[in-house]
């Protein structure tokens, strides 16, 4: 038996509620920002009606996940009659970026987008995998040392150029708010967790800079930073992952 | 300055190649299938006319490279006048998969690819990141043991159970192949090099295999196989990385 995720029965409910922008969402995360922190933000900034659900008792919940694991994301229509779902934190982004329009406006600048957000979720990636994700402190000192000297000042240096080159306007694609910039601003914190103020800086980096004060800028970014939701799960993302 | 294959100033030749179904194109990677095994099997089952560049010597050749890594993309109209280029493995492959329709009929199958590709991609980074990426023996014995008990078997059981509600016929939507398929076809020598047939075989995951053995039969799959780059590839795979 198929996952009720992925049912194909649902269908045409799912691509009605594809294009609506007035529905409402919730995302199913533990209580920090991790790999749920891209999907919150997406829907942050294109306005969306969303709240949290942290699994009180995650190992009881677990088995009814498409793949046991979290986050997943749970859209409900405006007048509450139909619900989809999607699992897996990079199909959920890319179904919530399309929706709010952070995917480019034609192919070409689909693709630059696809591309920068690639190669930051690489790092990320990288970064939890080798670090974040081990336990061994010996192995985690050196993973550190390893990325502080090749994969994160390699990405700092291209993402710097090519910001700069698009205007250091806070956007890597045009004018317009985009995955790529949704992903570069989710790794900041992780970056200068690892390297301090060496190779990220307001004044180093400036226009990777950019992209963190233009999107925290959004109203609508801001109001949910100052969410009782947000401010919790920086402080356990701190505690756990070293980084608010 | 930004980099040529990000210059905006090539929007409208690149909207106009991306819905081209005659161009021709060119694989940049290293002479193995590696991180451009799924880029070559997108552009085989499309019915594309491709051809491979192995850099002779990579050290020169870097630097122009956008983030300085292979693989790369180049895409030229039929009459050969327009050319276009794509960086970055992930970006390279959405755009393919698009072109050639691997990624469903709407926005349901859409997100459905994605998520079960995802999950895919996942175990495939960490396979790279923890074992293939790793020069010390020791932490490599560690992270095969841990993925050989943890992360592969519970990627083979939630692909075998879905593939087998689907119907067991080598596809994960529908009747029609598509980037999750593909996904799962380049990881499966791969896991099979950890784990021997332990956990994926005919007889035990009869499903999953025939996700292979269906695009296998692919006449364009079955032709890319026989040529000589492709057989050289998997040789060079085999003595890099320890799977054909």
């Amino acid at each position: 038996m198929t996952h009720p995720y992925f049912d194909p029965a649902q269908a045409a409910v799912f691509n009605e509620l594809s294009t609506a922008r007035d529905s409402t969402f919730e995302v199913s995360y533990f209580g920090l920002h991790g790999f749920a922190g891209v999907t919150r933000t997406i829907l942050a900034a294109g306005g969306a009606n969303f709240k949290n659900y942290v699994p009180a008792d995650w190992a009881t919940e677990k088995p009814s996940a498409p793949f046991g694991v979290i986050p997943l994301l749970k859209e409900t229509s405006k007048d509450g009659s139909k619900t989809i779902h999607v699992a897996e934190s990079d199909a959920i982004e890319r179904y919530l970026a399309k929706k709010f329009g952070f995917t480019g406006a034609n192919a070409f600048e689909e693709t630059l987008v696809n591309t920068y957000a690639a190669h930051t979720t690489a790092l990320f990636q990288q970064c939890f995998l080798k670090y974040f994700g081990t336990k061994d402190e010996e192995v985690k000192a050196k993973a550190k040392a390893d990325m502080a000297s090749g994969s994160i000042p390699g990405w700092v240096n291209f993402h710097e150029k090519y910001l700069a080159a698009n205007g250091s306007n806070g956007h890597y694609v045009g004018d317009k708010t985009s995955l790529a910039d949704i992903k570069t601003y989710h790794i900041l914190g992780l970056l200068q967790s690892l390297t301090g103020e060496d190779l990220i800086s307001e004044s180093k980096t400036p226009a990777i800079w950019k992209v963190k004060t233009t999107l925290e800028s959004m109203p609508s970014v801001r109001a949910w930073r100052e969410t009782e939701d947000f401010k919790a799960f920086s402080e356990k993302n701190l505690n756990f992952l070293g980084y608010p």
